[in-house]
């Protein structure tokens, strides 16, 4: 079968578009969440480079029955890239031309292979602004985010990717193109479908084109550092930006160990004797940018924040987001692997939220580092381990599942911007209950009655 | 069968919120769409005063096989509230509470009767800020806005309802209740069955709570006017003012009709000989102000602006907005009844819109004021008509059918903010494409199998 598989793709493809050897499949066996029971080998990774390309391939996907699984860049960290029951790997690496970025409308329409990082570089040229940050934009797709609803920290201004999907072209499981949205800023003019894609990780359609809502870039931008002996002062902190009728761009939060980790293996002058550093972020005009950061100083102050630092330059700005990203880097060196999460609750169960996770890793034995969009009530727990110690991997994996059970008492969801997955699809019935569940059941099968495209991920 | 379901309802409901009568039944047959042959008389309109007694007003439907239409305040313009095929109108009127106001998430938890304006006061008490505002804000309520995904003039800058809706409890059409989204600020945790619901008329489900984002209130807030002797410069001036980095809080749009027809009627020195206004709104920072202001009004002279006009009081901010929204109301002086609509297409098209509209109208012999959300390329033609002019009926008919084939081919949609109801339903397909629209068909049928939900709207 599969042989008649390969020749019936390389009828529709180049050679080169198909890859069936073992070394190159196990190459995409794997994503990003680098959880070793997670590992599947595709039965073949195909490039396309057109839509009618993808149209074929669903129809031969079809035609063998097989799972479809689309793949940006592989950086999804819960799975959802991964052929958990073989079949295609659909790499639209090669689908990467922003087809329009149109100043006058505020629009852009994009191929869903286009990197994220090069596209906000490339709006910005023109001024304008393409707000959703996932801290892997520099490698990361937009047909990925736009599967997982990827945020970052600047989403607390500004939203995630389903802020900005205004219209979608997608393949539907039966091979054919499916518009959904418009090109309009606005849109009340039947359900919106385009919300239902965005997030559903190519369980629902594949993706073959987007456009884009852009915004005016802000003129100016700036971060500050600071430093609490409390996680409860920085939440307090976090409140009081908030009731001083500020907006900041991102209010980013490292925990003890974070900072002492970062400092430890990417030194950057961090004060590791502190609970907790708050990382603000400020945009906006320039004549607003000094009232800001003042009025955010004297927060801090008296929320007794110390060590208060702010960029001046863009050097001392890229140096505040290096040490605050370096954490997951960081983590990785303390075991062979590391895990990183993504939980959100609501802001005023965050400190509890981050004392719960270290109590529970604590219990299991396990080191864990917290970093997460505090404006947004997000942490990422990140838990090395060794995957190759039995023990400790069981232990990780008890621990998670308490995280959940804590995550849901607090009012909160398993994700924010990563998607669920593989990883986390045991679990959601801890946040989503049953009806919702069964309506999504029931979506899936309306769009995708065969079940073939990226099978079981989510529940 | 009508005497048993009015017994029935009078078992749950008290008897004043059960009305039967022919006079009262009559006052619910119409909403604001206000077009004559949309006019239906409901079986029966019911108050509900919570959930469990919405859940049992379902039930009786589904037992007595007949229509449920929710009702907010009937600001509706396109007939969604009307009882097209009989059965019970539910009115939410007396499901007002503002359950929470939570700061510190910045979120608010509401019933879907509470009035969207008295809301927004409420949350601004507080510091925090809730910007969908469809015009008719005063009385329209929060359920209505979240069915219709109601916009309004901040739109460009903030969204539209969609982006505050953070969860909903809906009671479905089988009298469950089905919980959807989250209390959080983020949420890629399974399909968003949030957007489904914002937008979809009361069609798949029945709000009855919603949880809704709230952003930090900007600290300040002015409006200019300015006029142009032609729509093409008013245009290339909002092009401008975005090329500025500028994102201005509203950017309307008046006519020459309008501006004339507002004059007539209510006087506010406009200056009449204009071809178009613009009504730009800024907000931020007390200390940005004047820097925006100059900005925009340098930009605007070099566009050939004339007569600019900033507020510096409550008082002339007021003066400015009056004027702008005093143009339905003067457009109702000119004939015994008037029609607005709603339509939107990518802004660099917005002119050609403009002046397509203006011929089609002269080519039916009617009179037509546009005002709009410019900056969105949203257009509110208003046509002032006599309905009991048979032959003028039928050539506003003819001309609104010409008006959504130029806006398809000007790549727009037939609605923003406004939704589709009964008035509409007709066009769809002249911007959403078959397969769409099945499949919104099969998730209606997903969600409400028996076609009680508000049937036949929208599609």
């Amino acid at each position: 079968m599969l042989n008649n598989l390969y020749s019936d793709l390389k009828k529709t493809l180049s050679n080169e578009n198909v890859l069936t050897t073992l070394e190159e499949r196990y190459a995409y066996s794997l994503d990003a969440s680098n959880l070793k029971d997670l590992r599947s080998l595709p039965d073949v990774v195909v490039f396309a480079e057109n839509i009618e390309q993808v149209q074929k391939i669903v129809q031969l996907a079809n035609k063998y029955n097989i799972p479809i699984i689309c793949r940006g860049a592989g950086t999804n960290v819960v799975g959802s890239c991964i052929a958990e029951h073989g079949g295609i790997v659909l790499n639209f690496s090669k689908m990467n031309k922003i087809i329009e970025i149109n100043k006058e409308n505020m629009t852009a329409i994009v191929e869903p292979g286009v990197i994220l990082g090069q596209f906000q570089k490339d709006v910005e040229k023109l001024g304008l602004f393409y707000p959703p940050d996932p801290s892997n934009l520099a490698v990361s797709t937009i047909g990925g985010s736009i599967a997982q609803n990827s945020g970052g920290a600047k989403s607390f201004k500004y939203g995630t990717t389903k802020d900005y999907v205004l219209g979608l072209k997608v393949v539907t499981a039966d091979g054919k193109i499916l518009k959904t949205g418009s090109n309009t800023i606005k849109n009340a003019t039947g359900y919106n479908l385009n919300t239902l894609f965005v997030g559903s990780e190519g369980t629902l359609g594949i993706v073959v084109e987007a456009t884009l809502k852009l915004i005016p870039k802000p003129e100016s931008k700036k971060v500050l550092m600071a430093y609490f002996d409390t996680v409860e002062e920085a939440v307090s902190a976090v409140n009081a930006v908030i009731e001083h009728k500020i907006s900041p761009s991102a209010m980013d939060f490292m925990d003890k160990n974070a900072i002492q980790t970062v400092e430890k293996f990417y030194p950057a002058n961090l004060l590791t004797n502190k609970e907790a550093a708050l990382v603000i972020e400020i945009d906006g005009f320039e004549c607003s940018m000094n009232y800001q950061e003042n009025i955010i100083v004297s927060i801090l102050k008296s929320c007794n924040a110390s060590a208060i630092k702010a960029s001046h330059n863009n050097e001392e700005y890229e140096k505040i987001w290096t040490a605050r990203r370096s954490s997951m880097g960081a983590c990785a060196k303390l075991k062979p692997n590391v895990t990183t999460d993504d939980i959100i609750v609501p802001r005023q169960n965050l400190a509890k939220l981050v004392f719960g996770i270290r109590e529970i890793c604590e219990k299991y034995n396990l080191e864990v580092c917290m970093i997460g969009h505090i404006g947004d009530g997000s942490i990422h727990p990140q838990i090395p381990i060794d995957y190759t110690n039995k023990d400790e991997y069981n232990r990780y994996k008890l621990a998670k599942s308490e995280i959940y059970d804590l995550t849901a008492k607090l009012n909160g969801i398993l994700s924010g911007e990563h998607g669920i997955g593989i990883e986390k699809r045991d679990y959601i019935s801890k946040v989503v209950n049953c009806d919702a569940l069964n309506y999504m059941r029931q979506i899936k099968k309306t769009f995708d009655p065969n079940n073939i495209l990226n099978p079981y991920k989510i529940f």
